[in-house]
């Protein structure tokens, strides 16, 4: 991309200024959700220049498998190269621009423009142009890579010429999804949801529980995340502490420990720390072995753990992923911006590897308590779009007991997107 | 909204200079049906400054009973308040924005946002908001209220923070609409039409008869609207006069009165004289007792009329209504826009409370006539647009003898968009 | 269009500038293809202000006959009049900007505006318009007259005021065209595709046979499109030769001659030397008849054509027309962009007039060929749009050897664009 292509999607100044508008421990105003041209910063500025989910490592197994991913418009090709590595690449013939990989997912001995034919190994090099002219220098034609690295089994891609260090993730999510073993896992069901919001409703509505007993009744039975320190009944108080006293004791026999032992939803994100991920384990409540819509495991024991009983691990990073995994299976979410007010989930059901369809696991056992939440969810946004693209929308307090992530999440937007400028 | 939104809308300086360049006595030019920040400034110059009409207070009978209304995207609440008054609020959650009531009508006995639970009163007062820290001042998140004002069983609402005077509406509309008894009208048939045309388009259509004879065969023979004065034949001017002599004769005993006793249309509006509504009654064609396909009645007698010769009851006020009610039985439509080339119309067949469906009254009998005029004149509009969507689009001469009230309406839309910017 | 109008869609500066990063020798920026503002100012600085095909005479044989295109939004009518003379109007009332004819062909006696009855000769003057005020000057309020020129049975209009010189193409045209009879032709099928692509990658598309070995099977087994004189095998260059020979020998007595003895495309366009437009006359491969499946012919022979041995006579002209003309049938292509991302290309299959579906031709074995041929444009085209949308896509080298005239046509199209700002 060109200067000249760069400096015409700046924000226009009037957009840093409404940015500015923003009253602290409130929502954001109106325009953030509504603006096209605030869309197109966004684009630039947030999904071009973090980190973002692309897959999981178990779905390009072989030299020549691969799955694509669009960010607001750009293709980004995820391939396994013949040394094994997983490489990035703008999914794009550096002849005529034509796009090469058009499935979400596949397999090539060798990438093949369909247009001219100019061919590209699995390093991306271009290996054949046949029908230029002399003197076409193929060493520098060959596919504009991408940032991508992996991590216990995640893959991540970044479009940014110079992305964030990605070492700080790397140290808080690979011993803590260590014993899920990502890596050994199989997709047994991925659904691709298109929210009818903006991808920030999206988070927000993912950074806080406080519509949980309303939206989510089976989620909240597997739960305590609708609880607080400071309001909990005394009786939920006493059977958390007693959860999280119980697993502290249990778990250490496997590797694995309470790391977040509080009622709420843990601290995240955390802009003033440059936390755009974070990893904890936690307790599920009394009777429930799994997030299943009895509690009951659903599929044989993931990674390398011995015991129903290890809570839920969940990791999140921003701007695109999160994950809840179960002693027997994980639900992951990929999210990616369509337009302003669409947002494309892909939410991914993981088991072990070794686990076979209609005999250790079943899919309507699997599906509903994660389908649920999720269509619940996309609900709610979806209603709320339509809601703050009034102009009789305000935004309003938010709750500092149960929307802490909520501020927080808006502390990092503002941050991510008035850094880029600079 | 603050200020930065509000500047944000501002009409860009080229376009006020487009307005100037319209023609006296021609259409308006192309951009006025074609340019999107046109219609972003109209949404905020004309449709969230005026009195809207909203629906009919027999709508919302009892407390709690709500409609709602989409302005641009703006979501209006009308509801039935404990204390029996209509009051009108913006329909999002102080919260976090949520749409609140989802349907067109419907029953509440609180308003409970379907996000975080936060619940108001029927007066729009908060009254819970559990989950929010201490502190929250409760007083100053209510429901965020709108102007709202009933005449005669119509229910107008207004997004102006200092709406224009009501008052002179009210004196009009009050007397004329008496005998009519809209408050003790039911809804027979709604019927929701989506206009591939400009708002402006839409009201250009309704200010003149001069496409009746080629568009309209079956409104022509119950209406004199197409005759003038100067050019109608003697005959016909003969039957008018002796059809407006019998009726002010007659009428004076039922306390109504022809008020508007030419040919052609009533002169609607008079931006000079800032009248953004009228009524008027006028007399059918000989024959005809009512709008109906023959002339025949189509229900019991409405109102406190104790006779089928009441000739028709027109009226109408900007930018969003207008009624044509008979002896038995009233026609309104609503106008909202959805986008520039795009507007919706509900249009209401109402007739008296305690008329019943296929003993007093049915369908097929009294939705034709209005039915079709009104697919009549969608369909034109949405060809015009078509039409001034063109380059090769010049505004021609406007007939000073059929076309007053466009030249009318155009010279009230441009003062309107004027005036607003000050 | 009055002065304000215009001076609102011209380029901005940022644009302007834009253009001038393409790199020689290359293809051009993604915003080219991706940013609306450009799109509408090709729409006012190509396409109103050039030449486009229309259609052919014999779709308006009798006077009152019409067809209608959509450019860009603006609807040109084109008519026989009643002099037999074809001309062109914007399909516009001069009252209020109605759309007059609204099939894409038909006939009409008089041109009545389905609104007020305006009512237009077939030579577009205003000769009916009842209800207006006395001193309307008629003479002033005919329809919008266009440019519009004849040659070899092909229509061309223009919406500039002052098109570009149409002579140069007559005097290419109607030599080359004669033969074949286009005016004596008649209309076998006609296909509307809706193309998901800017009309500049369609247009970049027909202008190279680069992409044909692996797009196009069956097209390269009748033409020699794909070799050029530097790389061909010697094999090939032997066919060709004797081939060329062979039909410069044997054609003059037809009248016709080889003007393309060369393999790989014509030269089209020529920017430098004002060439929009082309013709030429090249072989087919040895065993083919005509642009068919299997090379046999299709169709009796069309215009004075005497022997199936004609080879294929080409012709296009910039922005919308190209036509291969074999012995028995010939296809052509209109193009009309619809938005940035979108082009509708008509594509007409002809024969001579006389001859009798399912007697002397049947679509089975008329069409496949070219409807192929275009499917797979189509289809390539959709998905460079694709890539060139990604901020990844830079433009590459042009192969000076295949893709010659796609820079040319780069070069136009930049001439073009800047040309129409002074």
């Amino acid at each position: 991309m060109n200067a000249k292509e760069t400096s015409m999607a700046a924000i226009p100044a009037d957009l840093e200024a409404l940015l500015a508008t923003r009253r602290d421990g409130h929502g954001m105003p109106r325009a953030v959700y509504h603006t096209p041209a605030l869309y197109d910063a966004e684009i630039e500025r947030v999904w071009h220049a973090g980190w973002l989910f692309a897959g999981f490592t178990f779905e390009v197994p072989n030299p020549g498998d691969y799955l694509t991913l669009s960010v607001g418009g750009t293709s980004v090709l995820v391939m396994r190269d013949d040394a094994g590595s997983i490489r990035a690449f703008h999914n794009v013939c550096r002849h005529r621009g034509t796009l090469l990989c058009r499935a979400d997912a596949g397999h090539v001995r060798a990438i093949v423009c369909p247009y001219h034919s100019w061919t590209y190994s699995r390093q991306g090099d271009l290996v054949n142009c046949h029908g230029m002219h002399e003197g076409v220098d193929k060493s520098k034609l060959g596919l504009k890579p991408l940032a991508c690295e992996t991590v216990a089994g995640l893959v991540y891609v970044s479009l940014a010429a110079q992305p964030p260090a990605f070492a700080p993730l790397r140290d808080e999510f690979a011993p803590a999804a260590l014993p899920q073993g990502f890596e050994r896992a199989k997709l047994a069901k991925a659904i691709e949801y298109e929210v009818e919001a903006n991808w920030k409703l999206v988070w927000e509505n993912n950074r806080e529980c406080f519509h949980c007993p309303r939206c989510h009744p089976q989620y909240i039975k597997a739960n305590f995340d609708i609880y607080d320190e400071g309001t909990a009944p005394d009786a939920v108080k006493a059977r958390m502490a007693a959860a999280f006293a119980r697993a502290q004791a249990k778990w250490i026999a496997q590797g694995i420990a309470v790391t977040h032992a509080h009622g709420g939803l843990a601290t995240f994100p955390d802009p003033e720390r440059d936390l755009w991920f974070a990893a904890d384990r936690t307790v599920l409540v009394e009777g429930w072995d799994t997030e299943s819509m009895d509690g009951q495991r659903v599929a044989p024991l993931m990674g390398s753990y011995q015991d129903s009983d290890v809570g839920v691990l969940r990791m999140r990073s921003l701007p695109n992923f999160w994950v809840h995994a179960s002693c027997d299976h994980a639900v992951a979410a990929r999210l990616l911006p369509v337009d302003q007010r669409t947002t494309r989930v892909r939410a991914y059901w993981l088991v072990d590897a070794k686990a076979r369809e209609d005999e250790d696991y079943a899919l309507d056992k699997l599906l509903p308590f994660w389908n649920l939440t999720n269509e619940q969810d996309w609900d709610i946004c979806k209603w709320q779009q339509k809601g703050v693209d009034s102009v009789g929308y305000e935004p309003g307090p938010l709750s500092r007991v149960k929307e802490y992530n909520v501020d927080a999440f808006v502390r990092w937007y503002l941050k991510a997107m008035r850094a880029a400028g600079n």
